[in-house]
Order: structure tokens, then sequence, then C-alpha cells
């Protein structure tokens, strides 16, 4: 495949070049890399709106409203749902939702579905990659909204530039699912379906745990209601995201976070790379041979993954000296 | 730390010994491996049930009837609870569930819950060593669950001997994500909750789903229904489990499964550690640098992939001529 043709495409605004590079990304078929390197020195960094929170709290009807909103500015979008805990790829997610047909229609948006196809833990750097695909595709901002919970959600934030968290009026259990680690990344809090029993205390409980903060560096998240799927609340929503923009580039909070994002997929990519290099070099025979004496237990997959780990990092450094 | 002392402790049954080693596997501690290699070793191989499906199915119920069940036959018993989706770890889990209270109190019961805390994508290694650690502590058994769902679940399943796959009855979305990978590792399937309405349908939907698959090799899944509430239908439950695990014991598509699984360890112990290795060779402030340069754009994550993992993989090769 003649992959600086592929990047060429997409820069000229080719949707199904886009498609195809993603879906060579998300099969992390061998030459993709090539393609990003040349889209990497293209992009012009479009601005990326992040959206999570629990599931169920309507995160999909505030992306689409969001969406609704910036394409009357006439905007060209690009929207990534991405679902750690789901198997299911290309489309299949979002497609799920009808709400989301009227979206489809438009040339104008482009929408993708990821989950963790393999198992491999490359979800972090691919995101990454169909961000770089749809800015070099010409898109003028894109959502990236992760569905799920855990730490791979959080790590997939590490791309935007504003991070909204969502939930919704609890009896606990969500204000909950926010401290486990979503609390820290908010830019913007958002209590949706505002309009069930048990909103106020929701909004007064988040912002008591945020006034538990005592530095926010400039910015502290604001926390706001929405009735998305009335379009209550949305642009004043979209109000607090562009002022967080404003307020955010060039900051050095926003680099750092940047930072260790990029750190984090430079780090998936050599550790996918090296792991399948290192099994190639094994070749099959000799691993099934390994993987017969773990059973038996001659040997254990401990000791063998040190010998192996040290086969190569050790002759790395004999050949540095 | 005196990690063969520690190995010793364990296998004298010493249960905070335990709780140690597991903490340091969590924790990826340089050393816990040393450990690890004593206890394979020793290992006898302690049978693995597992227990998993959609969240909300009633799979911790389930859980506490089978190992009161055991309990009663005067088995000594271990229990790891794993949520791939959550950054809890070290008993939190479980211990919100107050159901469980009652076996907490029982000295010969070993109960852990791990979470992804890292994001390091290492659970399934992780998994794999507690049960070992289970193993060498001297339980007759240990239950495994996972919560939550995705890939990571699928793998961990892995190191069952049986797997039961729990579902309720419902109005087509559970069946859905059964079928999302779920389907093809269940040896047993459960419908709890069976006193509620669609437990019927929900029945002959997963037997009809099985009817398609043609060859089972042996062992044709049976479904059960439960009410674990209630302890309703356990006794049948445990009756299959047992079935199930003298058809496999020895069998190849057993020992296939768990090949797959130590095969799927050991990538992840290399990845993890050659990763470590390598980027405490690069150093904080070369990769400050090489970090800083992306973010300007005048080098990008995939070039840099590339210039390390060949800097690592290209040198095995040159001294292996």
């Amino acid at each position: 495949m003649n992959f600086s043709k592929l990047a060429e495409d997409i820069t000229r605004g080719d949707r199904k070049a886009a498609a195809r590079l993603i879906s060579l990304v998300e099969d992390e078929e061998e030459g993709y890399v090539d393609a990003m390197k040349l889209l990497y020195e293209r992009a012009r960094g479009v601005p990326v709106l992040g959206i999570t929170g629990p599931p169920g709290v309507g995160k999909s009807t505030i992306v689409l409203e969001i969406a609704k909103r910036m394409r009357a500015q006439g905007m060209k979008l690009g929207i990534v749902a991405v679902d750690p805990t789901s198997p299911i790829t290309g489309g299949a997610i979002l497609g799920d939702r009808i709400r989301m047909t009227e979206l489809f229609a438009d040339r104008d948006i482009f929408i993708r579905s990821m989950g963790s196809r393999g198992g491999s833990g490359g979800l972090s750097s691919q995101a990454g990659s169909v961000v770089r695909i749809l800015d070099a595709l010409g898109c003028d901002a894109v959502i990236v909204e992760t569905v799920g919970a855990g730490q791979t959600q959080v790590d997939i934030m590490g791309m935007a530039d504003t991070i909204v968290v969502v939930t919704m009026p609890s009896t606990g259990d969500e204000v909950q699912s926010i401290k486990a680690g979503l609390l820290e990344i908010a830019d913007v809090y958002v209590v949706n379906k505002c309009d069930l029993t048990g909103a106020m205390r929701t909004l007064s409980d988040i912002r008591s745990m945020l006034d538990l903060v005592e530095d926010w560096h400039g910015w502290k998240p604001p926390v706001l209601q929405t009735n998305a799927r009335e379009g209550k609340g949305i642009d004043e929503l979209l109000g607090s995201i562009q002022k967080h923009e404003a307020f955010a580039s060039g900051s050095e909070h926003l680099a750092s976070r940047k930072k260790a994002q990029l750190r984090r997929e430079l780090q998936e990519l050599v550790s996918n790379e090296v792991t399948r290099r290192i099994f190639e070099n094994i070749g099959t025979e000799e691993l099934d041979e390994i993987l017969n004496q773990m059973l038996d237990r001659s040997s254990s997959p401990y000791s063998e993954a040190e010998r192996i780990t040290a086969d190569v990092v050790r002759k790395k450094r004999a050949t540095a000296r």
C-alpha cells in the first residue's frame, strides 16, 4: 500500500482514505506508522474537546447537542467515541444510537467508534492517532467521548484541551464513580438530566468536593446543569468550554497534560512494537516449547519473561559501552 | 526484602504474607518475581472457577452461595474479584458488598479485589500471580469473579478450569452483552434472578444461540436457572461445574486454553519489563527533550517509537549473528 498517497488523500479531505487509515491503526497494520509520521508533521493541532463520565448519564446526547451547534457555526467536525470495555468497533456503538443518525447524514461530520479490539492495550495511542487523522482531514474541532470507566478512560482524556465530566442527579453512586479518578481531570462539570430529583443535592455535593481543593492554578471548574434531551443548558456549557479554551491555550497545565499523554502514547507504541518483534524473533515452535514447559511447571512465566527481557535489554547495554 | 522467606511464609499458610506479596505484584515492585518463581515451582495447580457476566446480574451473590457450600464441605477457599474498569483495589470493591461480610470473618476464606491500578494493562498476569499465591497458601479452590466487560475480562477467564457466564432475564440487552465476546468462552450458562419475567425467553434465547454451534468437542454448555438471593439452583450449578471439571481435566481444549493464557501472561510480563527498562535507559532528561520535540512537532511519537524500538531489537539481531 502507498502510505504517502493515503496521507496525501486524507489531507485533501478524502473521508474514505481517513476511514481506511483509522482501520489500519486499529489493526496495528504494519506501515500505518509511515502515514502517521507524515500526518503528524502536517497536523495543525485541532482543538480537542473531551466528554466523559459514568455510563447512562447522557454523554452522547450532550455530544449531539454540542455537535449541532458547532455545525450551525459552519464548523467541520470529528467525533470519536471510545469504549475501553467494549470489543465492538467501527461505528457499531454510535450506530446503535438512533439519535445520532441525523449526524451520520452530514458530510461535514466524521463519526467513529473505537473499542479495545485485541486487548493489547493500545487504545490511548490509537485514539491519539485517530484525532490526528481527523485533524489532517480538515476538521475544525474533534470531540472525543469516552464511555465506560477506569484508567484507560482517564488516560484517553489526556489528549483533550478541555475535559468535561458529565454526571446526573444521584443517590450517591454516580458521585462515587466521579470520585474514582474522574474528579481530578475535569475542567468543566455537568450535571445532566437536571429535571430529575436530587439535582440540587448533586450540584452542591460536587461543589463541596471542589471546595476542598486549595489551589486551582487559575481555573476552578464550573459546575453546570443541563437537560440535554431538551437542549437546556447547552449554550452555557459551550460558553464555559470556550472560556476554558481561552484560559488554557498556552498554559503550563495544558502543556504538561499533553506531555503526559504523549509520553503514554510513546510508551504504548514502543511497548507494542518491541513486544511484537521480540515474539516474532522467538518463533512459533520455540514459543510452543516454552509454553509446554510452563504447563508442566519445569519453567515459569516469570523466569521465561526474565530471560527474554535480559536477552534484549542487556545486549543493548553491552553494545552501548 | 527477603523474598524466599516471604514465599516460605506463604506456603506455611501465612495470610499476611500472601496479602503482602499480592500488593507487591499489583505495584509491580521489583523483586516480586523472585518470590513468584519459587511459588510457581511449588504450586499444585489449584482448581480455578471463573464467574463472569455483565454488571448487575448477581455474580457476587452466586459467588457467595457457592463459597458457603464449598466451606460447608471443609474446603479452604480463595476469592479474587477483578474489575478491569475500576482503579479501586485492595478489598474496596468487595468490601462495599455487605452480603460478603459473613465471608470476611472466616479465616479459611481469602478474599481480594483487584482493579486496573496503573493502566499498564498487566491485569491478566497480575490475576494469574494472585491465583498462584492463593494456591501456595493452601487453598483447595479459587473463585475468580470478573466484573465489568471487555477483552480483559475474557482474557482473565482464560485461567479458569471452568467458566460460568451469568446473565439475567432481559429485554434483549443482556443477551447482547453476552454475545460480545462472552458467548464463546462459557462452559456453563446461568440465568440468575429467574423469578423475574422474561426468564423463559432468555433461557430459550441462549439455548437457540448454542444450537447454532455445530461441534462442541464433547461438551455442550448447560443453561441453568438460579435465584441466588434465595439459594435456588445453586446445588444444580455446583453439580454442572463438577461435571465440567471431570470432563475437562486433561482435555485438549483446557490445555490449549491454559496455554493461551500463559502466552498472554508471558507477553504482558515481557512487555511491561522491557518497556520499563527501555525508558529507564533513556533517562528523564532525554525523555523530556523528546517530548518537547513532539509538542513542537519537530518529532512525532511514531518516529521516536520507531527509533527506540530499532535501537533495542535491531541490536539484538546483530549480536545474535
